[in-house]
């Protein structure tokens, strides 16, 4: 048996606890040979303070709705949680740890939603945390200012960070901190381990800003303390929770590796593992014992553990608040835990989704306004906004408040020009399960955007873009903002549905779709101009959206001698050059494919009987890049798109360049019929 | 004839000049029915300013070395740009003018580079510019440090850029102004106009902090006037020149739609035509005559004119300056003679590109860091860094300074983790044509990255990616950091060469692509895991990498049954896939496809003897996502490939698990041979 280390004091107590978390950081690190100790090492004693003090959690229900959030925005210090988790009772093993960044363990290289309880967010991308946290700040602010009600805090937790330099070097986090500042979210309290140091070296490499005064710029409430000075993390946090009306940044100047005598204080303790040696220096300069690794003290542990009745006593605590509540407010009661639940699509909620009538046409972006109006009015868990942008995104809730810090009940939120941020609070609002936020910007500006983070498509936060101005046809703003490559790029993200619909009554299914599907993201892909409503009763019913794609007019007097397949607003295109075709006796069955996503999920059965193998004779148009389409035109199809970047004219003038007309389309079929 | 409003004192004679630039940009709008007019009237007053009274320019010629450069960051302010370029005698009609934003005009909607002369860069998405202009200042700083002898200043300009609150919004810029801050680049003037009005409506909706404070954290010089008072503005751009050694914000309260009585200080004033009423009710208000549009006082063309002769002068006296530093100093004047006329490619300049011995291997980006200091010992141009991740970028050029605010000649610079300003600074740069600037990171991280900016790939910027860890082989660090959807999402953006090279050789074959392409911006993909090293004398030539793709191996005994197609890690594992396929006598021919854009480039006589079309059977085996490889597989191929995102777990683990190996691939191949 080892000796445990002297501890009578309770300051000694303390850093044995705290030097539990380092030691099982290093050890972990140290056996998969692979990893990053030197975070851990430094947040540890401020992350002890936090969970055992502050932090209310319950470890035997993750789930529990009023639970602070813990977001370790700084995601390649996993160790450093899951040390936390395991030793606070979570279903989380030793033997987990020890399985540290093995395949098929619990214990991933960063922290991933769905492996380890306790994980509230997928992190890693640096900045990215940060901001999901900025989400997840706002959507307790707005299920409490909602919910509520005097004598019944039923919605009341704070969101707590740590965060790296790394973290805010990133413009996505100074994106989400200047919005966080603007909502004066005081529950928000963030941990800067400032160590001075990133991977190239000394951050005096590249980051010598002054980063409090930059954060009390955006109106943060902004402390500086010791970060293994317990006593001024203690008091720090006690401030930053009395502070209700800013968020709080505790700058806190820690050391990367801290108690490695070689390494302590430079890069070289962030990535690798220590190595056995500089490992058995280590546990000398902390007066660990060498042996065995993954030791972890029976007091500290005890100590750790008492998080587990801690927990069980405030869910139960609320839980009785819960119910007085409901008792005194039931439909507000009933409607909250629906929503707390992810039972967010109430009986009839797409009941008002509009049909529209065939004729001269609506931009997609204005039906897809019409069609969210619609639905939101029943579904209180729709809240979102736009980029600046809502007028143009038609993304306004008609009737609904601004989301604003005198009034977090708003459901009209303004992310400002920030893309980026606005993918990653939407985000950190689907984590609470109890909204299905939206978002909206010009198609063009997806590439800053969440929608591409792992954190969104990987682990299936229900989100939904709005993608508006989706082609060379918003016209004269020219190349910065016409759309090319991004539809493909959007296609290529796993788990990720994109829309694109062909008209009106396209667009109110797509809206049923993306709703509805909780499986994870959803894109809708608009157009700024018009495009003609098709007449239904001539043509293949809209609802058949669901499907991805679908035959929308069939090829009269026989079999077809080509499929024309178009999606947004070349379809009317296509069915414009199925009618010249016609008149030269040349057959063609129009499909129109708003989503390659829903149309790969259908049976073989039925994408054969759109996609007729037999009719190898296929056009594609589509105003975008045409990367990708290869799939579904085989060896002899061609696709009418974008070659190259676009220009500055009227949409009619570009679209008639670029050669997205009704003639060039027949032109083009008629070459492949030709073999020309 | 109308009458020429009064202007005898030089104040009123300021007014009609200004309103000039207000009244063109308001007309042009109007006539094209679509465009952004508050900008230019609220900017107009700060802008005559900068252009009549500092910025240094040669109207007659755009492309002068040492002029200063003008960003206009909030590019769909692009009237108040054409204007000021039309009036100052560029070669920019006023027809052009007239024909704002139609197809063919060199006026498009957003300021594009290429299209009217005195365009120094593409902007448009906000906060591009900015970042933009940071790299150009960047570039002078390096170029005057390196090239500048005592008396001999020949290279000494200031970079000036507009910005709108929507630039200062975005992440990218706060990226950017912090390193620029850091730098402490001192030539770098930004006005900001600050005129309180976002799209969605006042800044008060999203966006309240204090810009002047933060950027103060960022160690600017910071500065507050009235936008429209020509005193405090002609003052502040003086003090803002006189401070060397920290970059210039100078906050300018500015009224959007400055003029409009009903539109001024409103949203509405940004993004759309005053309308017939408005401009006549704006042009009355402003004292300017009704009719006609595009009226231009005698007087204040004349005296914007005076520029065509100020900037003959200054550039002939910066002609005998520079025929003086070149007699003092000829080695030096020819490279800089030959770098600011693009020629940054001496003889010999690949000379010292390794040839790499068959064997155990390296990792690609291992011989990535060889290969680029073999080339950049021979190229001064070649300047660049990693945004953080420099020793696992394999980035650092041995021997060279650190690019610094004291040692600006250093050529490895340091952006920090911050990836996206990297990419517009990159850029910004590039537009020098005196540099092939690099920047390495994850590609993971290419997502937040120029690579996919119009600014970089429409318009040809020479700039190399070096995106390392480029699959599941990056092992333990997990989905976060694994790419999937990347390499699609970079192969689907025009004008952008990708290449993925196979080993050491092929690896060196794409550096040489990289820095000779100059038509474009070049990311190379690189493992972090070691890749045999494949052996040349029985294999095809690495020389290949040129066209794409090329024959690595031919099968044996008679033409090839199979294709199999490999690119950068795989290929080794298509080679081992064909010995097996070889035991069962299945002839396979492997193909390595390092680049897509370069085959594309080739003739089909070429491609289709790689890809012989009656060889349909055919296998792609490529670490990441699949989307696109239909193009070359046909209808009968199949991709090994991933299929959704990828674990934390030792490399060889993932490659085994997720059916990377010869062994899944051979079963493949059999799989399509036989239908199965």
């Amino acid at each position: 048996m080892v000796s445990r280390p002297e501890a009578s004091p309770s300051e000694d107590l303390d850093q044995v606890r705290i030097n539990t978390i380092r030691m099982l950081a290093v050890d972990a690190v140290q056996q998969s040979n692979s990893g990053h100790p030197g975070m851990p090492m430094d947040s540890a004693a401020m992350a002890y303070v936090l969970w055992t003090r502050f932090l209310r959690f319950n470890p035997r229900n993750p789930a529990w709705p009023n639970r602070d959030r813990f977001v370790l925005s700084a995601g390649h210090g996993s160790m450093l949680l899951y040390a936390l988790l395991h030793l606070t009772g979570y279903d989380l093993s030793l033997d987990e740890i020890r399985n540290f960044r093995q395949w098929g363990s619990k214990t991933p290289g960063h922290p991933e939603l769905g492996h380890a309880p306790g994980v509230e967010v997928t992190t890693g991308p640096l900045g990215q945390g940060f901001s999901h946290a900025v989400g997840m700040a706002i959507a307790e602010a707005h299920l409490a200012a909602r919910y509520n009600r005097p004598g019944h805090p039923v919605v009341d937790n704070f969101t707590y960070v740590i965060a790296s330099d790394g973290d805010l070097m990133e413009g996505v986090a100074s994106e989400s901190a200047s919005l966080a500042g603007h909502l004066k979210l005081g529950k928000l309290v963030v941990l800067y381990s400032d160590n001075r140091i990133t991977i190239e070296g000394s951050t005096d490499l590249a980051f010598t800003e002054d980063v409090g005064a930059r954060f009390r710029a955006y109106d943060w409430h902004v402390q500086r303390v010791e970060g293994n000075n317990l006593i001024e993390v203690d008091d720090a946090i006690r401030k930053a929770r009395a502070e209700t009306t800013r968020p709080s940044l505790i700058v806190a100047r820690t050391h990367l590796g801290f108690g490695s005598p070689n390494r302590q204080d430079t890069a070289k303790a962030h990535g690798e593992p220590l190595g056995d040696e500089e490992t058995r220096l280590t546990k000398q300069n902390l007066g660990w014992p060498l042996e065995p690794s993954f030791f972890i003290p029976e007091e500290a542990l005890a100590h750790f553990r008492e998080a587990v009745a801690r927990g069980r006593v405030a869910e139960e605590a609320w839980a009785a608040e819960f119910d007085a509540y409901a008792a005194a407010h039931p439909g507000l009661a009933s409607e909250l835990r629906d929503r707390l639940e992810g039972r967010l699509l109430p009986d009839g909620w797409d009941a008002d989704i509009p049909e529209f009538a065939p004729g001269k046409g609506l931009a997609t972006r204005a039906a897809s306004g019409q069609v969210l109006n619609a639905i939101a009015r029943n579904v209180p868990a729709i809240v979102g906004g736009s980029a600046d942008l809502a007028g143009s995104n038609n993304t306004h809730l008609d009737g609904e408040d601004h989301l604003q810090a005198g009034n977090f009940a708003g459901r009209n939120m303004h992310f400002g020009v920030r893309e980026h941020a606005m993918g990653a609070i939407l985000n950190g609002m689907a984590l609470s399960k109890a909204f299905i936020p939206y978002g909206g910007t010009f198609l063009i500006f997806s590439d800053f955007h969440e929608a591409r983070d792992p954190a969104g498509g990987a682990h299936g936060q229900h989100v939904v873009y709005v993608f508006t101005h989706d082609s060379i046809g918003l016209g004269e703003d020219g190349p910065t903002h016409q759309p090319i490559e991004q539809l493909a790029s959007l296609r290529s993200i796993p788990n990720l549905i994109v829309l694109r619909p062909a008209d009106a009554n396209e667009t109110a299914e797509a809206w049923r779709v993306a709703a509805s599907h909780s499986g994870g993201p959803v894109a809708l892909v608009l157009t700024r101009q018009k495009t003609g409503t098709i007449d239904r009763a001539t043509h293949g019913s809209a609802s058949e959206v669901a499907n991805g794609a679908y035959v929308l007019r069939e090829a009269e007097g026989g079999g077809p001698d080509v499929i024309l397949i178009g999606t947004g607003s070349e379809v009317g295109v296509a069915l414009e050059a199925a009618d010249i075709l016609a008149i030269d006796n040349i057959r063609a069955r129009v499909v129109s494919m708003p989503s390659w996503e829903l149309f790969e999920r259908q049976p073989a059965a039925y994408r054969d009987g759109v996609l007729l193998p037999d009719v190898t004779a296929r056009v594609v148009v589509e105003a975008a890049g045409g990367f990708g389409w290869e799939r579904y035109l085989g060896t002899r199809g061609r696709a009418v798109c974008m070659k190259g970047f676009g220009a500055s004219a009227p949409a009619e003038d570009l679209m008639r360049e670029f050669g997205f007309t009704a003639a060039n389309v027949a032109a083009v079929a008629k070459g492949v019929l030709e073999g020309s």
